[in-house]
C-alpha cells in the first residue's frame, strides 16, 4: 500500500492510499496512541457501508465511536453548522484525548477539521477523504475553514491531521462530474510542479474521466507527494505554499460571485487556470503554445476554460442543460467589478493589489502581484 | 520600564509593564513590522480616554485604526459575539498583514484573541489589558476562547500575542472588587511557584486592595514573570502548564453551575484554592497550617473561602447585600452533583477522573488525579 509522508517538523504524518482502507481507521488511530471516544463526522448521504466500516473498525480497535451527522453541502460549512457540531461534541463528552474522524469530502474535512482545531483548543484529527478532490487536495496540509456570508473560507485554522486515510475504493461510487472536479486540481499540480504528471494526464485523460482505478490511484499518490512537499516547506502558508493557489484567485472569485456551490470547485479552478495562463501570456511570461496546451487538456477532461466559450463550458460541466444558476442564459459571466471586488476580499490579497500564481512553463510557476488593469483587460472588461 | 520576555520558541514576545503605555501601542506594532489596518476591539464602557489614546497612537504610527465595539460582559464571548466581530473584520477589509488590538479585560482578550486566531486563519494580535486580572493572567500565554451554552471556554485556540502592553495607569479606575478578583490569581502564583511573593502579599494586602500603584506594579511584574516561565515550558498545555489551573477545577465548576458572571472569577478561584488546599490536607500532602495560612490571606484580601463560611463570604464579595444570584438565601451552595458534573465536563478532565493541582507547601504544587469520592467528601456531600 502506498504511503506518502508529510514531513512537517513537529507535526509529521502519513497519507495511506489504497483500496479497502476504511477498515484501517481504527488500527491507525490506535497506533497513533489515541484512545477513548472518537467522533465520526460525516453526512447522511454517504453510502452506509462506508460509515459502518469505519464505525466497526474503531469499535474493534477499542474506541467508543459516535456518529455526528452534518447535512450535505457547502451550507454546513457555516457558523451555524459549526455550532451544531460543537453541541454534538459536548453531548458526546469528548475530552482532550478524544479524536475526530472526518469521513467525507471537502466540506466535511474543512468543517470537522476546524471544529477539531478549536473544540477544547484542539483535538486529534484524522482525515478519511471519500471524494477524489478531497483525496488529492483538501484532506492534506492542515487547512481547515468555514465560510462567512461575505466570503468563503474566511475563518479557519491550520490544524494538521494525525493521519490521512484515502480509500480509493470510495471513488467508484462518485459521479463523473466529481472526478472532473478533482482532476482540475491534478492539472494544477502538473502545471506548478511536474511536467511529467501533466503529460500523463494528457495521455490518460479518457481513462481518468471514466474512473479507471489504476490511473486514478497513481494520480492520487503523485498529487499527494507534490502537495506534501509544498506543505512541508511552508505549513502556515507564509510564502512558498502560495503556488497551490494557482487558478484559485479567479476561481474563488467566480465561486463567490455565483454563490458557493453554484459551480463545482474544479470548474471554477479550471476557468481560473485558463485565466491565469492568459494573464501569463499577456505579461510575456508563458508561451501562447503552453497556454493553449493547458486549455486543451482541461477541455479534454471535460472542464471549462475562460472566454470566449467559458459560459457554454460551464453549462456543459453542469450537465449541458442550463446556464449556471444565478446567471440568466442571455447574460455574460458575472460583471467584472464583482469579480475584482471578490478577489480583493480574498484572504491572500494584500494591500489592495491582486496576487496571482503565474506559469513560466508547464511544471514551473512564480507568484506575482499584478495590476488590477491587467486583470481587467484579461477578463475582457474595463474598470470604468 | 519593566519588560518581561515570554521566550516561547518561534513565538517569543515581550510584556511591557508601566504607566502611560497606551501611547506605545502604535510604535510597538510598527517595531513588530506590522502595517496597514488595525482593528481595535474594545467595549463601549471603557473610559474614552483609553480608546482615544490607542487610536491616536496607531494613527501617528502610520496605521489605519478602526474601532470594533463589543458589548461588555461574558455574553459577548459567544458564537454570536464572534460572528458580529468577524462581520466587522470583513467590513474593515482586514488582510493577512492587519493586526488586531485587544483593548480591555479578559472577555475582550479572549474573544478578540480567538477572532484573531481564526479570521483568515490567523492575524497578528496585540493584547492591551486594562484590568488587573487580565494584566496578571489572561493577556499572557496565548489562550483564547469563547463559551458555549454548555460550558465556559469550550472552544478556543492557542494564539500567542505578538506583544502585551500592560498600562498599570488603567488600574486606577478599577473598582476594588476587580482588584480583589485579580489578587486571587496572584495568590495562586505564590502558592504554585513563589513563597516570597506569597509572603509579600501577606505583608502588603491592605495596600494592594486599596489600589496603591507601586505594590500593584511590582505584583504585575512578578506575576507575568511566573506565568511567562510556565508558558514558555509548555505553550500548548500538554503538561507542566497545568499548574496554572490551581484553584480552577472547583472554581470553574462553581462559575458554570451559578451561571457565568454570577460570581467574580477571582472569588470562584479563591473558593477553588481553599477547596484544593483542604483536599491536599485530606490526602496528607499539605500541612493544615499551610492551608489555614492560605485561607487567612484570601480572607485578608477580601476573598471568599470554602465552607463553612463560603456562602457568606460569597455574599460579602458581591457587596454583602445578598446571596449569589441563582441561589436562594436559605439554600446551601450548588448541589454537589451539579458541581461534579461540571468538573467532569471541564476540558482538563480526562477519562472521567478529576484532575487537581494540589499544594505540597506554599510555593510548590503537583498535579494529581483524584477519586470522585474524595472530592465529594471534601465538598461536604455524598454521591448517593
Amino acid at each position: 500500500m502506498p504511503q506518502v509522508q508529510v514531513a512537517i517538523p513537529g507535526s509529521a504524518y502519513a497519507i495511506q492510499i489504497g483500496a479497502d482502507l476504511l477498515a484501517q481507521v481504527g488500527p491507525t488511530l490506535r497506533e497513533l496512541g489515541l484512545a477513548g471516544k472518537a467522533a465520526i463526522v460525516t453526512h447522511p448521504e454517504l453510502p452506509a457501508a462506508y460509515t459502518a466500516a469505519v464505525h466497526a473498525s474503531l469499535e474493534q480497535a477499542g474506541f467508543e465511536p459516535e456518529m455526528a451527522f452534518v447535512p450535505q453541502g457547502e451550507a454546513s460549512k457555516s457558523l451555524d453548522g459549526l455550532e451544531r457540531l460543537y453541541t454534538r461534541f459536548a453531548g458526546m463528552r469528548l475530552d482532550r484525548k478524544s479524536a475526530v474522524v472526518a469521513l467525507g469530502g471537502g466540506v466535511i474535512g474543512d468543517l470537522a477539521g476546524f471544529a477539531a482545531a478549536t473544540y477544547l483548543r484542539g483535538l486529534a484529527l484524522v482525515q478519511v477523504p471519500t471524494t477524489f478532490l478531497a483525496q488529492v487536495d483538501a484532506s492534506i496540509g492542515g487547512k481547515t475553514a468555514i465560510d462567512l456570508p461575505c466570503g468563503k473560507n474566511l475563518v479557519g485554522a491550520f490544524h494538521q491531521p494525525r493521519a490521512v486515510i484515502a480509500d480509493v475504493g470510495t471513488l467508484a461510487t462518485l459521479p463523473p462530474s466529481e472526478l472532473r472536479s478533482g482532476l482540475a486540481e491534478v492539472v494544477k499540480y502538473g502545471v506548478i510542479a511536474d511536467a511529467g504528471l501533466f503529460a500523463s494526464l494528457e495521455r490518460e485523460a479518457d481513462r481518468l474521466v471514466s474512473g479507471a482505478p489504476e490511473p486514478l490511484t497513481r494520480v492520487v499518490v503523485r498529487s499527494c507527494e507534490i502537495k506534501a512537499e509544498v506543505v512541508r516547506q511552508d505549513p502556515h502558508e507564509q510564502g512558498p505554499r502560495a503556488v497551490l493557489n494557482y487558478g484559485h484567485t479567479v476561481g474563488h472569485a467566480l465561486e463567490a460571485v455565483l454563490g458557493y456551490g453554484a459551480i463545482p470547485h474544479g470548474a471554477a479552478v479550471a476557468i481560473g487556470m485558463s485565466a491565469a495562463a492568459r494573464l501569463a501570456v499577456r505579461l510575456e511570461l508563458l508561451s501562447p503554445a503552453a497556454a493553449a496546451r493547458q486549455d486543451l487538456l482541461l477541455q479534454h477532461l471535460g472542464l471549462p476554460t475562460l472566454a470566449p466559450d467559458a459560459r457554454s463550458a460551464v453549462a456543459a460541466q453542469q450537465g449541458g442543460s442550463a446556464a449556471p444558476p444565478g446567471i440568466p442564459a442571455d447574460q455574460p459571466l458575472p460583471p467584472l467589478a464583482s469579480l475584482l471586488a471578490a478577489m480583493a476580499l480574498d484572504k491572500k490579497s494584500v494591500g489592495g493589489r491582486l496576487r496571482f500564481v503565474l506559469a513560466r512553463a508547464i511544471g514551473s510557476v512564480e507568484v506575482r502581484e499584478v495590476a488590477v488593469e491587467d486583470v481587467a483587460a484579461l477578463l475582457g472588461g474595463s474598470l470604468s
